[in-house]
């Protein structure tokens, strides 16, 4: 069983970062196999180009594109960790998707419809947002975030998601509900 | 009256281009004032960094940040030109969200919550999409990207959408459907 960490956020000092490092150290613990792409420190381009559709028709696949390709198809397990920004991803999380879910890697156009690819992969998603659940919920905000992260992007995909996670406010909550929730993770069944 | 196009799509011979055209085209006829932010052909930088908000915290806002500010805060009406692409914005325009519409020029928290700074403009949203219109309406995906664009992103920083346009199924529909939805831009009431 090999887990895949994808992890968004600038900042080392971020909650999002005591997330991850709650994670690795969950994994770690059960001895588990696991690799991590840290976006930002990766420097990963997220502009999908139009080399980069010249090489998907040709086959000649960005070598950065095949890396992560690679790491996803290795994978077993892949969790997601950072902020929501704007009810959406970080653009540097989002252009790991515009660019690596590629056509012909995550899913192709078969007989009958759309065929997930990246099928027997199962997801977990750990997001951090600034506004409280009461706006999430009430607005409609956590269901539509919901509807295009799961079924829009990983169900699409062929993959399953086994928890969506969101973790609200947390620039105003009190440091022990932060403890709280990291102590939550230690406890996830990843 | 300051219009301003906000266009985002690599590839100069793609269907957004030709939107991007019509709608120049329609606001030269009428004499319109208006700037077009190519958002590829800028190479526009989208990843928020820590030095960014750094930048904002200080008050020293990076200039590329500053630049795009100033052309939001002349325009009366922005015009969006994009694909959805995985049921969101591409890359380059999310970032151009995440670190342009920044605290304290797009919104602050004021005394009875977030208020938004950007209040008297007005928006219009043309979106082309890969999907056709029974699949976003049936799954649920025009109204999440809705929500998501409209109350999560414009009306959250003041500004007022007076229409967002879905073209469905761009690739696969005919070029006698691609020339109609041209002539649609060229009546709508930007």
């Amino acid at each position: 069983m090999k887990y895949l960490i994808i992890y968004a956020h600038p900042n080392p000092k971020s909650f999002n970062n005591a997330i991850k490092d709650a994670v690795i150290s969950k994994l770690t613990k059960e001895d588990k196999s696991f690799e991590i792409r840290d976006l930002y420190a990766l420097g990963f381009d997220p502009i999908l180009k139009g080399s980069d559709f010249i090489g998907f028709k040709e086959g000649k696949i960005p070598l950065d594109i095949v890396e992560e390709q690679n790491y996803i198809k290795s994978a077993d397990r892949i969790i997601l960790i950072h902020p929501i920004w704007w009810f959406g991803m970080p653009a540097i999380l989002k252009g790991y998707i515009d660019r690596v879910f590629s056509y012909g890697f995550a899913y192709r156009a078969g007989e009958k419809g759309i065929e997930g690819l990246l099928t027997g992969k199962k997801v977990f998603i750990l997001n951090t947002t600034g506004e409280t659940q009461d706006q999430y919920v009430q607005y409609g905000f956590k269901d539509a975030i919901s509807k295009t992260f799961q079924n829009g992007i990983f169900n699409f995909c062929g993959m399953e998601i086994i928890s969506h996670q969101f973790f609200f406010a947390v620039p105003t909550i009190t440091d022990a509900d932060r403890k709280n929730i990291l102590k939550q993770i230690s406890t996830m069944p990843f």
